[in-house]
């Protein structure tokens, strides 16, 4: 799919790069309907309204929800819509909702219901790493727990009934977020992608669905989710990741086997920055610790955790240093501040000699 | 000439500049022909070693190059080349000439005597910081000495013939190279040097004619030689970097009193990335290095010395680099040992909290 194997050898240091570096995390989302009742781009607000009420009555009920937290969009601030968006816990589309729209999220923030975005349910199950096989035994079960209490809108021809007709069927999508800086770096991304589109797979940048692959993530996710069995689509899927997760592997032994010193100089340079700029905005910010990331992972930046850098991607995005604050901050400030806190943590980290 | 004083404040933290620092070093040379022999350029070999061989043995007998090393340019490699350009003791003319071309240096390196470049003979007086008025007394002294053995080309209305008119006159081109890093933060390089070539000055880059302004250096110098005594033409040249000096002296106060997060956020770059790269250009080596000189000079980068900062400008170039190991080096050899030097150098070098 991408470049050559390079022998026994990039074989053998192949085994040392562990699947869950480069599988950041893992989504899967059902889509779901109320049997005769419009999608919510049709319906009236106050139809919208009773609908939330009475799905979000319904999703307290059952015990895969007990404890969790209702989000009202309705009363949400842009800072906070951000947060939830940067923890990929929302789409894009239903940040831009209010009225009738709302999100249930589990103690354990893995499961995040999202109520009248383009369906009447969203339901998400997110995971840290490659946890297809569970997150499907726990959303199954919510949804099966969910079906006793409302009436689907189901066809036994087609199955579930979507507002997109893409999501017609099993209503199922499953997603990986995927940390190519290997490949990248090796420049083999493009034909590695294309692959994953021959294959009938969707790849996206790491804010989804028109999103650039800021700081070397991409989404990859099923296209289809119409004719197979659930169990079928994430098989399938877990086939191709697989795949793509030995390529990246491949790059990276590649790199230390050949391109040493290139890698070095990605990896020093990044983290020369890192340590020393005072205005960073989140697109550079996120690009220079994809490859600290993978300077940490690959063991040649010394006296960084990559449990640290992860979440620096993460805490350094604008809801994020905002929520810190508690308070609105202007774009200069911002990359004041990311630039600051990247500085004051990565205080340690240097790179092997 | 370019932006606008920001007030007493910076006119009182201007003082804090030396001129010193932003003239890198100041050049006279002295354009001579030897009468009723043809230029180099219309000679033939044989004229052009019989000039060589008179000059040379004329060069010798005088006081001011007792001692001074001669250099056939038939003899050189090209690193030795590149190492006499990178010094500017040659012109990328002579540079390219061979057999019956010559250069005479002083032992203190500050007198350096092309033979049968344009002219049969280009006498420089190369100087570290502004010393022009000392410099045209120690030129001068050479020229009078030299008039006593050789009968140079002379016309009573014109003044010293030359290959090319622009030369004609007294002969002399005065230049200095100034380092411009403030003006280039503040975006104001392209209005001083607007303001210097309406002067009827010429502003080149690094390495003279055609060369790009690489690392903020800008070489100034006078254009026309003809109608005025030496004497006024080195005095026009002084006002007219005097006042660039200034602005460049009022730019740097500005920058530390308004946009002190900015120059700390570039300064910090270049220095995160000399301490960090494993591949360095010359170009991008130069560039970054001009940064740190900014910061060293304006006491925001500690545990540097802006002494070694410019040494290591000049140290890192090809030819002073293939110099160092004795032998031809390919340009990622050079790249590699480039940044390992630099690492080496700046190990200790930190930008102010």
């Amino acid at each position: 799919m991408c470049g050559q194997p390079a022998g026994a050898a990039a074989d053998g240091l192949k085994a040392m790069f562990k699947e869950s570096e480069i599988i950041v995390s893992s989504r899967l989302r059902l889509a779901r309907n109320v049997k005769d009742f419009p999608f919510p781009g049709w319906a009236s607000e106050k139809e919208r309204v009773d609908m939330c009420g009475m799905l979000r009555a319904a999703l307290d009920k059952t015990n895969a929800l007990k404890g969790s937290l209702f989000v009202d969009m309705a009363q949400l601030q842009d800072t906070e819509r951000d947060l939830l968006k940067e923890r990929h816990l929302i789409s894009n589309e239903l940040s831009e909702r209010g009225q009738g729209s709302g999100l249930v999220v589990s103690v354990d923030e893995q499961m995040a219901i999202m109520i009248n975005e383009e369906d009447h349910l969203r339901m998400q199950m997110i995971s840290v790493g490659q946890k297809l096989p569970e997150a499907w035994e726990r959303l199954n079960a919510l949804d099966s727990e969910l079906e006793n209490q409302v009436e689907y809108a189901f066809s036994p021809r087609l199955g579930y009934i979507t507002a997109c007709p893409s999501n017609v069927g099993t209503g199922l999508r499953a997603s990986v977020m995927l940390h190519l800086p290997g490949l990248k770096l090796q420049e083999e991304v493009e034909p590695a992608i294309n692959g994953l589109e021959k294959l009938g797979l969707a790849v996206r940048g790491l804010w989804g669905e028109g999103s650039e692959a800021w700081g070397n993530m991409f989404q990859v996710s099923n296209l289809s989710s119409l004719g197979e069995s659930e169990e079928a689509i994430i098989a399938g899927m877990l086939r191709t990741i697989e795949e793509i997760v030995g390529h990246e592997g491949n790059a990276r032994a590649r790199l230390l086997e050949s391109k040493k010193t290139f890698l070095l100089d990605q990896v020093g340079r990044a983290l020369g920055v890192l340590r020393n700029a005072r205005i960073l905005s989140s697109r550079e910010a996120i690009e220079l610790l994809s490859l600290l990331r993978l300077g940490a992972e690959m063991d040649v930046v010394k006296h960084v955790d990559t449990g640290d850098v992860s979440q620096l991607m993460l805490l350094t995005q604008p809801g994020h240093l905002q929520k810190i604050v508690e308070t609105t901050l202007e774009a200069q400030e911002r990359d004041e501040m990311r630039a600051a806190m990247i500085r004051r943590r990565l205080g340690g980290a240097v790179v092997e000699e």
